[in-house]
């Protein structure tokens, strides 16, 4: 078996050949993707069936095994994701500045793949595929880590993607697949080889990689979203986005934690809304003035800044717009945070006050995400605010380099006087994609 | 004395603060910026004449005491920078993806300010009104650690920049000073509080960051240029273009160390370049083919990865554009390399094969600069592939946000098949900017 770092090594050099590929050789290794893998359902089904076995037997609850199945209905939306991926646009090899520096002396900036990428998910092995796609298409390698319960059905998909590559003509490597814990932790420390880490996992996996890593790192560890209800909002379209932010599903990054509502509608908002989320069997929490709208349990600081990932709900009464902003910037993850209002006013200070990759006004929080924003699919959502924000897909794998087309210019004819800058922009692409 | 933490929270403040000025505000405190360094100009240059004093007797070699010296050229050279940067368009609040998700559900993505930046930068007094002007420009909100021999100077410069804030009406913490080494190690801690580090300085010094901080860090170690002379290449362009990257200013991060050759030309080309570098008093170092050629010294395999920084350069011939690629990829910084040459094709192949922030065609490497490109200045040059590449100006310096507009949708509607997806690209502007 290789170590670590011949599977980094090898994947820069899959990277390096990938950078210099066109659409056409890329899009072609996606439609060989489909062929392996229609070629190859009766082995990946039936590896999954084992996987699924032993979770079965190590007793998952009925969730995880969902997530885990990966048989028809996972590979036909596979296909399709696949299928998608290939009509869109070319992500690399876009001219986006071209400036005239000088006479005979032109800059573009141009986008490129990243390189090297390695990423952690969950059990879900669909997303092996999605984030092995969403790379090849931005021309960048990957080294992929998956679930423990999914490893067998991981090990077919990613022969199978590899498989593609080789058919299509690529160097295999631009897929590879991790099996072990100690891989992870070898392959964290290959900052030289490895562009970009994308863990998506637990809290605190997340943290683990931050600190321990000199690579950078996108994603999020909390999803701790708010929906604001504001003095102005459509009661009816607050109540409405409240319960779908909250329960549509309680398990994932983008669902509601706490509930902000404006003192001037508490007393009309608050019980009706307090109703319909006992009905569905919602635990509540709330500030003093909530405890005594409607009757709740009493929220601790603590719970201001707890993801619950569960049917359970912080409730918080502010004054005004104002307040709501301070509240999500200083309990908040940067994740998704909603404003209910009528008024445009009172949405544009909470769109650009709130401090977050997704602010949204009248809208579930639920919507934070690469399929509906129409990426495609996402290969993680990040919080931070370098590089990609929100849900990244092909964009958020790209980089950009600056090509600098002279005649033989020279810093020393500039000191002389005989070079002027001009710094003229231009509609024009670079010659050079 | 307030504690570092103290700084960055009030830093933050500044920053949320800064987020939702306009325009016209942000070039407002600009404006007085100019106005206060104008009317404080004597208290400034005589800060600065005391720190010449103790560096002339610290006997500070007379490169550094140019950089340190802040008198009334540089004041006109940075007031001009201030008046170029007012001209400079908005870089926040611009639309960069506008789409119909579905029926009245508009998705926008927009640009927005980082929040708040550490930057450390070198004995050069006047970095601090550039760093501190382009991200105020931006709305970041900064803490500066400057050189210990220019602290009279950056006190007076940064006292004199808070006080225009504060005649603009805006938070004075937007720049910050830290005086000692103490400070910048409690800096790099907050990773809650700073969103980005830019170190300025020495390989060894942006290597403890990177060590030390979860912050994610923009900048570059390394500055380890090339330049390839192709078999195509215009001799006499080629013989200008590497003398101005190797000698026009060897100590800076864009000055070529390694020279590639191309084997079919090396015994032409050659002897002249020595012969020239060698008028220059430049020390050469060359495999054993160029030690043939040009009787200099022999070079080890460490030299392929030394940064002189001095008048010494490394030589190598290689085969063609595909081995000058593979040892550029292999033994650069990811900063600037170039390539002469007349044919288009190999120059096609060298600028999308080498995996650099900046890939020149017949120019030297010297250009690699934010004022070069346009950009009014740069708070540095980064070499990483995350976020930013090359020269960082403005944009380097912002972030997005995406911007959902809707009128109630839940992700239950979606699943129930009530609301359909149109994923249609818009040609309009958010309406929130």
């Amino acid at each position: 078996m290789r170590s670590l770092k011949e599977m980094a090594l090898s994947a820069r050099q899959a990277a390096l050949q990938l950078a210099v590929t066109d659409l056409h050789q890329r899009n072609h290794v996606l439609a060989c993707m489909i062929d392996v893998l229609k070629e190859r359902k009766a082995d990946i089904f039936r590896a999954n069936r084992k996987d699924l076995l032993v979770a079965e037997e190590e007793c998952l609850s009925a969730p995880l095994l969902h997530r885990l199945t990966f048989q028809d209905e996972k590979l036909q939306q596979v296909i399709h994701g696949l299928s998608d991926l290939i009509a869109l646009p070319d992500p690399i090899g876009k001219t986006t500045l071209s400036r005239e520096l000088a006479k005979d002396l032109r800059l573009y900036r141009v986008t490129c793949p990243i390189g090297v990428i390695g990423v952690v998910f969950e059990s879900r092995p669909d997303a092996l595929v999605q984030i092995t796609s969403l790379a090849l298409k931005s021309g960048n390698s990957v080294l992929l880590k998956g679930g423990r319960e999914a490893i067998r059905t991981n090990e077919a998909l990613c022969e199978a993607l590899r498989e593609a590559g080789r058919r299509a003509g690529i160097h295999e490597d631009f897929a590879q697949l991790l099996v072990s814990r100690e891989e992870v932790a070898d392959m964290i420390k290959e900052d030289q080889l490895i562009d970009l880490l994308i863990p998506r996992g637990s809290n605190a996996f997340v943290q683990y990689i931050k600190d321990n890593s000199r690579i950078p790192v996108l994603g999020h560890a909390d999803g701790i979203c708010h929906v604001y209800v504001d003095r102005h909002a459509d009661l009816e379209k607050a109540w409405q986005v409240c319960l779908d932010s909250k329960l549509q599903n309680v398990s994932v990054c983008n669902a509601m934690e706490t509930l902000l509502v404006d003192r001037s509608i508490a007393s009309i908002f608050l019980p009706e809304m307090g109703r319909r989320f006992r009905e569905k069997g919602t635990r509540l929490l709330g500030d003093e003035e909530v405890v005594k709208l409607i009757g709740c349990e009493c929220a601790s600081e603590a719970d201001w800044r707890t993801e619950y990932l569960n049917a359970v709900l912080s409730i918080r009464i502010v004054d005004g717009v104002r307040e709501a902003i301070e509240h999500i910037n200083t309990y908040g993850s940067h994740h998704t945070d909603c404003i209910v209002t009528e008024d445009r006013d009172t949405a544009a200070q909470f769109l650009r006050g709130v401090d977050s990759a997704g602010v949204y006004q009248n809208v579930s929080t639920r919507f934070a995400d690469g399929f509906v924003y129409g990426f495609g699919a996402e290969v993680g959502i990040a919080t931070g605010k370098i590089h990609a924000r929100g849900p990244m897909g092909m964009e958020g794998l790209t980089t950009y380099k600056y090509m600098l087309l002279g005649n033989g210019q020279t810093m020393a004819a500039v000191r002389a006087g005989e070079i002027i800058y001009t710094h003229r922009d231009l509609v024009e692409d670079c010659p050079i994609g």
